[in-house]
């Protein structure tokens, strides 16, 4: 089932300095939403392979319990057909969040309950709700970074997360800040948490809810759009096609109903939520999923480009593409890996390991950042000479046609080509999406330490412990 | 002597798709033009340093013929100011070709005659008036790259070059084009000639002459600019304020009078024009001086950046600075090697040494790339998280000055720090400046081949014969 | 069936500069055939899972031809359990040909014949009997290289390969070199074949054949041991437990009859030899199961040593080890996914994917590296200050273990583990495994240049299409 | 002046697990004075270059106070003269410390006194001792790393530093041990120090002071040597010329005469010594100038290692070199800064800039692994081809050199060249270089994390403050 999203449902956006007064007639907002509903779509499209059938409802596959490896690997290729749409660059479309969200419905006991609410029962309802009306829910977990040295409560100014002003009855005030909230003013609600980060004194941080994007107090502050106004398409081909709009949050005293919380004022629960609830296990398998369909991307446009430019034949050139490839596949068998070591929960739920998962999201940014350093080598200064679309279209048009093809590609396809190329390295939208692989999954620096922690490495330590007696 | 460019000329340039009927009426051009004009400002601002007496008259200090290695420091020093004034990111700036020229001025022996004309006389007679009048001469040496894999009178399809098609008694006439000709709309004339790769057969390339901008037949095709004009210099306070431009310029039948013309249809004499010149080594004093300014420049950002995010007490980022610091102390010491161990040449010119600063030229671009990673790993998600500059003047203001500021930093530096971040690692305008310490230069992988064949290793290669017996 | 290996049966070995009277006598090689022996070892310990029945006969698993991806993952369980025993630092264990023995069987039919012999049946028989009596057979194909600019038959001086010097109708002699045979001297026979690499005019030197180790003018030349005969395995304990023995091999006019030949003079059926037979694919299988198990035990070692010395807390440190198991997940991986992806080849035989395969080979040598690089980082100039182990035992004894000995380890422990980790880091030894790791499969550059080309990347290229219009 | 060295003057040094009756016996021992002694040996041959009058009496030049920068640079000249004889490979040569005691004797103000003696004049003494008899000091400054996690008073277990255990009016009595003192056991006497890191609480470790290599109580226990004995120079032309010995010292119950003396019980002073001393300062000139020389033999090495197996036509390979080149370049230019922004201190000695000395120091030991690989990559497998020297001397002598000569080598040279190559890069003798280089300055990450805070950014900050306003 697809909900149609109504972006003029009273939301406060601002975009560009402004408040938007009818955020659906911002050009950039429709176009990266038709991307964004390609989830939908393909369920109308390809239902043998997205949908699935449940009671006598038909429901997207992802919102699948998974049981087996097949159904994960079932469910990697619904998402990697999601991803195809965006070349793997909008990270953080429905599926995401949805692909924990039957997880999180089996895992809700640890939430517990005080003397206002049901923690548990609430998310409960939550997932059931979540599926049922196929919503399109973005979540933000990242605090705003104010002053890197000190913990969340030590800091004395500035708004360095969400946190609770009052407490009733009926449900919570929480005032304060998200940052990096990707695709936020498109999506319905927004469910609020945090990372496993917070420490004692934290606990008015402590926090994790959903809430409609048009809550009373909630205001939607989209950072600087990367797209080009001025220009087409054709010299834009991403930047001018979507952008995930990621936006500063800001809540002024927003009034949570007690039904929407899950974790309240608890400095363990919150640090218990992204893992226990299943969300990161799961949402793992779709980004890693998306993430190979992004490095595949780039890594054929950097073949078509050494190809094009007639530089191919290079020994040199062909280990770049080499390394670039034999990176592709070291991901690949990563993923199938999660899934076929992949094991049963304590709720019956089959989730794929986490170490292969963790692995390429450790190495990716890197093997990311190769493709693009490739790209860039490849296309060098040609990628500065590209004319504008226009020119080929105007009195300029004969003298470019003649003088910018070559045997081995017209003077359009090269002008596609090469824009293209730049517009994955060198606009901002590329760099963005280079910086997004770096960082939103977390601090690399601090996945690469959880890994080593988790790793089984019971034949190396026996040949240790045998060599060293 | 300072020339007013006047843009207005006649010059055929093509922007955003059209041909300008007025090029003065270009905001980035204006802007741009006048960080340009610093090289002419600062000779009356700095008299002392910047000018010096000939004759009966004064020139830029850039037009002195170095007699000494103190008289090498002395024009670096003035390179220096004037790369300050754009941080390092002109690269093009009329001292560029100028500081070559004094030495071009002893070196035209090698250039000849023909039955036409005496190429020796015609160089020296430019040389003569580019200092009387101190043009800015723009130069354009890249060939369009249309088949790497093959020579240039190998490719059939596609402008490959300028070459000569026809030859009267009065001159040449001579068609195709160059690329990113950086700066070129901006300036009075341009300068042709050929990096030394032309191979037997390529005579019709084979060529090296001058030409006014506003040539009857010449075309200046500039590629996309890069500002955001939308926003303002807060948002984007590199890419706003200025672009150094890189065209592609076509030739359609364009006449040359044999006066303007110093190599013709002699591809061994095209191959010796850069270095024989005397161009490439003293314009590369002039490049490793506004490198290392550059490099300067990102190495304070980067430190600045740790500062006010509270990360500078981490022992990693430290190290990640002192790399930045330790890579900026080599350059400095390469430079300075480069003057004292410089040499007079055969006719009377203090050159400086070119392996020190070839040396630079080929480990440089990895270090500012080194800076930029580090920008971006500091800044990361925070600089995706910077509100438009309008919002903080609007009813959004005193929210965003509250929530955004720390103890480190006011709401308002915090976003020019994090937009500069940005704008200097994220936007196209950084990233070409990127590409344009890799591949200005020339190949740097053909840069550092070149290195090695060159390199004094007398003492290494003693050691070796006595190990070796 | 186990073979027992007579070192003493004629074989011409030189070691040390001297030729060996008593090869049974070499105190390495006996204790290096120990760990060789695992092979047949594993077969008596562990039947169920090392052998298997074929007619009324038991043969070693490796030799069984695999049908279905599960053949291929018990195949590769054994490989792995064979390199445990050498922690994966033996290369060229008898398991390593014997993989591709079932398939070069199966594939025999291109190498065809001549006036003098049928290649194909000679190659059949070979199968049969290496299979049938679990021969120890050691390859050799790398050239000695002795002037790299220039094809095999061109270089007009010194020994670049095996060739034939003259032809009977009962077989051939041939003369010449190969180098870097790794374990020759402790093996039963060799297989002399060449990689694909032969051009036009190398007909001489395209030969494929097998003799025994002791056949007439064979001379085995082995390089400078690493063991430290005056000291204990405590102090090295992998440098003076086994040693590889690569040998530079002289043909000096051997006679090969006939049915030993498998290719003659013929560089085409030279080039096709090592793909076509089936022996690349599948001892490439075996190849990276065994890089596997050593790149988890160098993991394993890293950690252990961050442990033991008090770094595992700091984050850097934690990172790094991050990197080396995130490395060995991808690796992992990899593996895993080509026994699920392989399929079965025109004679039925079901082969791994080539692809992840190569991709463990291209990447595996860095990522090796890294580990090495970590253990060097982490032991420092602690490994520098290892006291002889007699020290231990002497009159220092009681002042050693009170002065070593932490909270975090006993001085015993500690030298053991300063004194691994330097073995395989800074010994020959373990230099020469890192060599080992870049270049026993070939020249890693051509390896990537290799895997590009055959990459799979129609999801990739479709992409491309769409957005490239 | 020379001091002959009589290593049988009652010094107590373990060796191979054995306490040396006769020190003076050892062969390595041996050999390896004789590089050492190279110091003495120029002052005779080249008297003008390496000595230099002060009253009546000749010094060699590096005990001459520097004034001025041309006095560094000649003082720098005969520490590379020195290091030439040993390829760079010999870090501690009595110039090392001899480079810092006229320093030294300028300020000792410092050190104070105590009840019982004057520190201060105690190392004027010293230092006019030194001098004036031209002692060969070897100094101890690192203590052993038993527990990185802790600082050195809080370890309860195992010797973590040198402490004092009692105090009389005639001196102290020390025990315990320092790690990795490099040649120690060929000196004549030690100095003992601490770098800047004691803490708090460190008091009973924080001293400085002098004792001769024969002390009653002091054992020198040498690291397992890295020679070949059973092999000639010709097969390790490196490892069996010399071995700079690193040793574990053990201390029980030493007694050091208060004039021996320099800092007691003073955590603030010990953590003052090596710099306000001016050792490190000078010193680091010493081993910049060293480090420089043995860059240019290994990028030497690589480039004859190209040349003569035929692979420096291989734009690749030459840009592998040029790289190399490159760097050796800028090392070149930091050493020339460092004294020409040299500076006097207040005790009228000219120093060198720190800065451009500890850029050297972070980046040469990466430079440094870039050689070795460079050399690794070329040399490959055919390092692992070269047999035996003794093989040539005997009966396969004429068959090797007939098979492993080529155009480009002889098969003797090309033996003592890839011999070479494996012993500066694979043996232990060529990694534990590499480690040398990474750690005997101290923690490459805390060097660079230095240099971060004392860079001179004043032109960037300017440029920093002007574009953020």
């Amino acid at each position: 089932m697809m909900l149609a999203t109504d972006l003029d449902d009273g939301r406060v956006v601002y975009l560009n300095g402004q408040k938007l007064a009818q955020p659906s007639k911002e050009t950039m907002f429709v176009k990266t939403l038709a991307y964004v509903n390609a989830y939908y779509r393909l369920q109308q499209e390809r239902p043998k392979t997205h949908l699935y059938t449940e009671g006598d409802q038909q429901y997207d596959l992802v919102f699948k319990t998974p049981q087996t490896a097949a159904d994960l690997t079932a469910k990697r290729h619904v998402y990697q057909d999601i991803a195809i749409e965006s070349y793997g660059m909008l990270g953080r479309t429905p599926d995401f969040i949805d692909s924990g969200i039957p997880v999180f419905a089996a895992h809700t006991e640890f939430l517990g309950h005080n003397q206002y609410t049901d923690f548990s029962a609430n998310a409960k309802a939550y997932c059931d709700r979540i599926k049922g009306n196929d919503v399109f829910v973005s979540h933000a977990l990242q605090n705003p970074q104010i002053d890197r040295s000190k913990a969340l409560h030590e800091i004395s100014k500035g708004a360095t997360g969400v946190k609770a002003t009052k407490v009733t009855s009926e449900g919570i005030y929480v005032s304060g800040a998200k940052m990096v909230n990707t695709l936020a003013p498109l999506s319905n609600e927004l469910l609020i948490f945090n990372t496993p980060t917070l420490t004692t004194g934290d606990d008015d941080y402590a926090l994790a809810f959903w809430l409609p994007i048009n809550a009373e107090g909630l205001k939607v502050i989209c950072r600087k759009p990367f797209d080009r106004p001025d220009h087409s398409e054709f010299d834009y081909p991403l930047s001018n096609a979507f952008d995930e709009i990621d936006a500063y949050i800001v809540f002024e005293d927003v009034f949570i109903p007690w039904p929407q919380v899950f974790v309240f004022q608890d400095v363990e629960k919150s640090n218990r939520f992204f893992i226990e609830s299943g969300l990161f296990q799961h949402t793992m398998l779709q980004d890693q999923a998306r993430g190979s369909v992004k490095l595949e991307f780039v890594t054929s446009l950097a073949i078509e480009l050494a190809q094009r430019l007639g530089v191919d034949k290079y020994l040199n050139v062909q280990e770049m593409l080499g390394n670039l490839t034999a990176n592709l596949e070291l991901v690949r068998g990563a993923l199938v890996n999660a899934e076929l070591t992949g094991a049963l929960d304590n709720a019956g739920v089959f989730g794929p390991s986490i170490q292969p998962l963790l692995a390429i999201r450790a190495q990716l940014p890197k093997m990311y950042g190769d493709a693009l350093t490739t790209i860039q080598k490849l296309g060098a200064g040609s990628m500065m000479g590209v004319p504008d679309g226009r020119d080929f279209d105007g009195e300029l048009g004969p003298v470019l046609d003649e003088m910018l093809s070559s045997n081995l590609m017209s003077a359009e396809y090269r002008s596609r080509l090469l824009n293209l190329s730049w517009d994955v390295t060198g606009e901002s939208f590329g760099q963005r999406q280079l910086m997004y692989e770096y960082y939103h999954g977390g601090d690399p620096v601090r996945i690469r330490a959880q890994h080593y922690h988790d790793e089984d490495l019971h034949v190396g330590n026996e040949m240790l412990k045998r060599i060293l007696k």
